[in-house]
C-alpha cells in the first residue's frame, strides 16, 4: 500500500502514524454506506455516520456560494453544529437550486437520520453531492437509511467513503494514530471531491472523527485554522460549489483530553493539519482528468495581491494546459500575473519553476531549458512567484487541464 | 462565399453591404504581409499597413494587463495615437516580458517602419502576437520591412491579415461599403485572435481603415464605444492578454466628411459597431478548439453584479464543457451564479436556455427536456439570466471548451 502522506508538500508529522485505511473508526463512531437507488446500478450512494456517545462535540464549515444547496442551508439553520451526533450524506444529487421542495427533502433526511441514529434531529447533519438542480427523491433516502442503520459498523468508513463519491477516481480516506503527550488518539476522515473545486474552499465533503476529548470551542478553532490551510488552498477548476461541507466530530472515547493552549492541542492540531492538507492534495491529484499537480507560491506585495495572483495562475486554463503538456511555458504565468494585476503595468516580478529562475525584473532570463523540461515532467511541479515588496505570501495547489477533464465534463449529465 | 454577418446576434445593418473580402482597402491605404522568418517555414509573419494621406487621423485602444508587451508600451508612450500613418505588426512572438531588450526591439521596428512608410517614427504603431517571453529578433523585422515595402498594395489586406495570425483557424477580415446620407464610404478591418481572449477586452489585434473623413476626436469616441460593445464582451478562456491592440485609421480619401452629432456619424457608428461585433464573434467562433458559441445575457441587480455573473458563466470550464457536449446542464450555470455572488445566499434567479425557462426563483422548473436538448445542439446557444431587481444588463459571448483547446494549448510552445 502506498503511503497516505505521499506528497513532498505534506510530510507526515513524526508523532503521526498511518493505520490501514480499512482500520476501525476512532472509538465512539460507526459508519455505513449503502445503495439506495439515487445513482442506480447498485452503486453505493448513501452514507450514514453515527457518534454513539452523548458527550460528542463537533464543528463545521460550509462553502460561501450565493447559491447554497438545501442540505447546507438545513445544516446552517437547523443544526446544533457544536453537538452533532450523526451525518446523512448522499451522492447522486446535490439537492441544490431545488427550492422549497429541496429544503423539505433535506429536512426529511434529517428527520429519518435522527430516527435511525437515536438522536435529536438538530444533531443530524445532512450533505449531498451530485448534479445540481435535481430534487432528491426523499423516499429512496428514507428507505436507504433503514438499510444503513442495519449496516452500521466501526469499520464501515470504507463503505461510507465510497457512498459519497461522484466523479472521484479513487477513495480519499485515512485512519491515523496520533501520539499526544497525554496519550495516543485516533483521527480519521472520509473525503470526496474531484470537480467543481475552488476558491474559498473546495467543492467537497469531508467528515473527520477523533476519539480525543475536545471542547466544542477547541474543535471549532482547530477546524477553522486547518480548513484555511487545506481545502481553502486548492483549485481544480476555479468553480465554487454549492455543497461544500466539512464536519469534525470528537467522541472523547479515548479518554485523552486535549485542553486548550497545551502541547496536546498543538500536536493534535499538527496532525489534523497534515490530514486535511494531504486530503486536499488528493482532491487536486484526483482533479477531474488530472495527471499532474502544481503548487504556486506567491510572495511579496500585500495579502490581496498575492491571493489574486495565486488564484489567477492556479485557475488559468493556459497555465493548466501547459502543466498537462509538461511545457515550461512561463509566459503564460506572466500573462496570468498581468491579468490579476490589471492596470498596474509595468510590474517587476520573478518567476521560478522547480527552482529554475526563468524571469526576473519582469523579463526573460537565460536558463537551462533542458533541465527545466525534465523538471516539469514530474507529477508535482512548483511555481514560485515573487512580486515587489515583501508583505505577504500564499500558496494554491492546482491540477492540470487535460482531455479527460473535458471528456468527463462534456458527458456528465446527459 | 458565406456572408460575413452570419450570426443572429449581429445582423447586417441595412445601409451596409459586404464586398468581397479580397476587395481593395478604402482609399488612402496600402498593406502587405510577408514572411520575415519569425515563424519559420516561410509562413507570413510580418504585416505593414500604410496610410498615404497626411490628413489621416486615428484612434487606438490597448489592453490593461499589469504585464504589458513592449509594443503596447511603445505605442502608449511614444506614438501620436491620433495621427498614426503606419502599423508594423508581427506574429511569431509577443515581445512581452522581454524587458529593456524587448522595448529596444519594438522601438527599432518603429524606426524601420517610419523609413519604409516615409512618415515620422511617432506615427508608426507596432503590435506583436505570439509566445510571451521570447525577445523579437529585430534584424528579421527590419529586413522583412524592406520586402513588405515592395509589396505594399491597395489589395494587400489579405496578406496583412494572414501575417498576424497565430493559432487562428481562419482569417478574420472584411471590407464593407457603407451608405451615409453624405455619400458612400468604405470600412475595412483585419483582425486576429483565438486564444488568451478575455475580460477588459480580448487578446487580439484589430486594424480598421476607412476612407471617411473623421476628426480624431470622433474617431476616438466611436472606437471607444464600439470596442466596449465588441471586443470587451467576449471570452475564449478568461485570459487577459499582454498585447491587445485595436487601431482605427481614417484617411478621408472618399471626400465624405462625418461630422460629430450628425446622421452620418450615427450611421457610420452603426456600421463600425456591426463590423467590430461580428469580428468579435468570429474570434469567439475561432476560440481555440471551439465548436459552439454561447451568449450569456444577464439582467437585474446592478452593473457590477451583472458583469460578475456574466463573466463567471462565460469563463466557467463546467459551463463551457457542457456547451461543448451540447448538454443543457443548467445546474452549472446556477453554480457559476453562486460563485460570482458568494455570501449572498439565498439568491432568487431565473435561467432560460434558448428561451426555455429551466430555473425560476432559484429552483428547478419542469420543462421540455427533449426540446431543450435539440436547442443546445446548434452552433449558437443563448443563456438568459435574470437576477433580482432590474437595474442593469450585459452580455458576454464565449466559446466552448473542447479537447482541441487542451490539445492546442498543451502543445503550443515546445
Amino acid at each position: 500500500m502506498s503511503p497516505f502522506f505521499a506528497s513532498r508538500w505534506c510530510p507526515r508529522p513524526v508523532h503521526v502514524s498511518e493505520l490501514d485505511s480499512g482500520a476501525p473508526l476512532p472509538g465512539g463512531f460507526r459508519a455505513a454506506g449503502v445503495a439506495c437507488g439515487l445513482k442506480g446500478g447498485g452503486e453505493l450512494d448513501l452514507g450514514l455516520l453515527v457518534a454513539d456517545r452523548p458527550e460528542t462535540v463537533s464543528a463545521a464549515r460550509f462553502c460561501c456560494s450565493g447559491v447554497l444547496a438545501a442540505p447546507v442551508l438545513v445544516c446552517q439553520e437547523r443544526c446544533r453544529l457544536d453537538a452533532l451526533r450523526a451525518v446523512v450524506a448522499n451522492s447522486g444529487g446535490a439537492n441544490a437550486a431545488t427550492g422549497r421542495r429541496g429544503l423539505d427533502e433535506a429536512a426529511r433526511a434529517q428527520g429519518a437520520g435522527a430516527m435511525v441514529a437515536g438522536v435529536e434531529p438538530d444533531q443530524v447533519a445532512v450533505a449531498s453531492t451530485g448534479v445540481i438542480g435535481v430534487v432528491l427523491d426523499g423516499r429512496l433516502v428514507v428507505r436507504g437509511l433503514l438499510d444503513a442503520q442495519a449496516e452500521l459498523r466501526s469499520d464501515g468508513a470504507v463503505d461510507f467513503a465510497a457512498a459519497i463519491r461522484t466523479t472521484d477516481a479513487f477513495d480519499k480516506h485515512a485512519v491515523l494514530a496520533v501520539e499526544l503527550p497525554s496519550g495516543t488518539i485516533r483521527l480519521s476522515a472520509q473525503c470526496k471531491g474531484a470537480g467543481m473545486i475552488s476558491p474559498r474552499f473546495a467543492t467537497m465533503l469531508c467528515f473527520i472523527q477523533t476519539d480525543a476529548a475536545l471542547s466544542a470551542e477547541t474543535a471549532d478553532l482547530l477546524l477553522g485554522v486547518t480548513v484555511k490551510r487545506s481545502f481553502d488552498r486548492i483549485s481544480v477548476d476555479g468553480q465554487l460549489s454549492t455543497n461544500d461541507t466539512v464536519i469534525l466530530m470528537a467522541s472523547g472515547a479515548s479518554g485523552v483530553r486535549v485542553e486548550a493552549e497545551t502541547e496536546d492541542e498543538l500536536r493534535f492540531g499538527e496532525a489534523l493539519d497534515a490530514l486535511l492538507r494531504q486530503l486536499a492534495l488528493l482532491i487536486v491529484a484526483d482533479g477531474e482528468g488530472a495527471r499532474r499537480v502544481g503548487r504556486v507560491h506567491v510572495q511579496g506585495a500585500d495579502g490581496e495581491d498575492v491571493e489574486r495572483v495565486a488564484r489567477a495562475v492556479a485557475n488559468s486554463p493556459l497555465v493548466k494546459t501547459a502543466l498537462f503538456g509538461a511545457d515550461p511555458n512561463w509566459g503564460r504565468i506572466a500573462q496570468a500575473i498581468g491579468g490579476a494585476m490589471a492596470g498596474a503595468a509595468p510590474l517587476s516580478f520573478e518567476i521560478a519553476i522547480e527552482g529554475v529562475t526563468v524571469c526576473a525584473g519582469g523579463a526573460a532570463v537565460a536558463h537551462d531549458a533542458e533541465a527545466l523540461g525534465r523538471a516539469v515532467a514530474g507529477t508535482e511541479v512548483e511555481y514560485a512567484i515573487r512580486l515587489e515588496g515583501d508583505g505577504a505570501e500564499t500558496e494554491v495547489f492546482f491540477s492540470d487541464l487535460s482531455y479527460d477533464y473535458v471528456k468527463i465534463n462534456a458527458e456528465y449529465t446527459t
